[in-house]
């Protein structure tokens, strides 16, 4: 069923109100009518089952049916530091990221970062990742559309470390002297609720100097296996091994 | 440093011939010279590193230095048989796919798959994917290049189940039920050595039918966690969790 991330403020009393360009979609693209059911979800946790009950100029009104009880979000919350990458990288990292279950991202600059948001088009920047973020959470079935932050430098984000219970860089040079265990052992120490910073570099890596500096800062070198992925690929790898320890291995029920 | 495939008939003793392609890439891409190092690989399970000692003509000549000891291959043979997708994103599969350890890609037209392969185009796709294959196995370091079969049918992949030791199958309506335990219970009875045919649906899942078929068949359904992911995202979560289940959780030292 389609889903839709509502404002809260269009919530009144049995109703939904959609506006914008959710309610074209609806409208145009799917060409509902009157008794077609979607799903409202309100971005603070609750997602609805409504029924169309009015469409009129760019508008559309559904009724509340029932609350829809469902537990998709990581019962961790994983945060992905991400080393501008070039291109169209970023979006894709957004897209694949929320389905995979990410809360927020954090664009960085590393050192070997070669792409520049320039300061006039950051928030154009963000508005369309924040875009993506929220048709990728409509179409996993998320509760909450993940946040994308305004860039930060090294120094930034070494200070943002310090409000995460945990935090993990992806060096490839840990991996690369078979030191693999980092992640599970970090894993195995979180608790449901706690947060994680997952820290990627950019192409080429984070540094020898920005790794050392999460180090002091008290993050956690982890390699993520011994091959070499490519940046777009490390934070899905980290957040499915996320999931996979704390969605299906703790969900064990035996033989 | 730079990787090539390099088919093992262009080993001679102590040289590495390399022509085609890979050629024009070292001498117009990558503009290298005498001496200049490379790594060649044989995808018979070998890499060397290779000193530049020869250009001319539309060949590069190398001289073998040493054999490269590395292990980037995950411990178990993961084969993908991906419900026949949309568009290009078969191609991103398999890049990603390779990059994340897969042994093979098997495209099969499932119920719901809209995509068809045109008979006199099948070995033009597979040459194409097979490239990719190549290229995101150098740049993973891999040593062997995944092989993309020729397209199946539910009867054929059915049959081909038998020649692995195990198979699973991704089926939303698994996870659907809070079932999650079955992929950390397969992946914690296979051993080094063993394979592991991975189904996973095109775009709308597998049918309710197909399911039963593969599960008569002897496959696990397993759930993927309690996000929906899309296809091209579903083979890297196994893949993620495969290689975490093997190469970082059975790795660890304790504290």
């Amino acid at each position: 069923m389609q889903r839709y991330f509502v404002p809260d403020d269009q919530f009144h009393e049995n109703h939904v109100w959609i506006t914008g360009e959710d309610a074209k979609h609806i409208m145009r693209v799917m060409r509902m009518n009157l008794t077609d059911k979607i799903v409202c979800a309100n971005n603070m946790g609750e997602a609805f089952l409504c029924e169309i009950d009015k469409i009129q100029d760019q508008q559309v009104a559904a009724v509340i049916r029932s609350q829809l009880i469902s537990d998709p979000e990581l019962p961790v919350r994983v945060v992905i530091a991400q080393g501008m990458p070039k291109g169209e990288k970023f979006d894709t990292i957004v897209r694949k990221g929320t389905e995979c279950g990410a809360s927020a991202f954090i664009p960085f600059y590393a050192e070997r970062s070669v792409a520049v948001w320039q300061k006039d088009r950051i928030e154009k920047k963000r508005l369309r990742l924040g875009k993506i973020a929220k048709e990728a959470a409509e179409q996993s079935h998320r509760l909450f559309i993940p946040e994308v932050t305004e860039p930060m430098n090294l120094g930034q984000l070494l200070a943002a470390c310090k409000s995460f219970t945990y935090a993990a860089v992806a060096y490839e040079e840990t991996a690369k002297k078979g030191e693999l265990s980092a992640l599970p052992l970090l894993l195995k120490q979180m608790k449901p609720g706690d947060s994680l910073l997952a820290v990627i570099g950019p192409e080429g890596g984070l540094s020898h100097e920005e790794a050392l500096a999460f180090q002091v800062a008290g993050c956690r070198l982890c390699g993520l296996g011994p091959r070499i992925m490519r940046t777009e690929t490390a934070p899905l790898y980290l957040l499915s091994a996320v999931s996979y320890q704390f969605e299906l291995l703790n969900n064990e029920v035996g033989y």
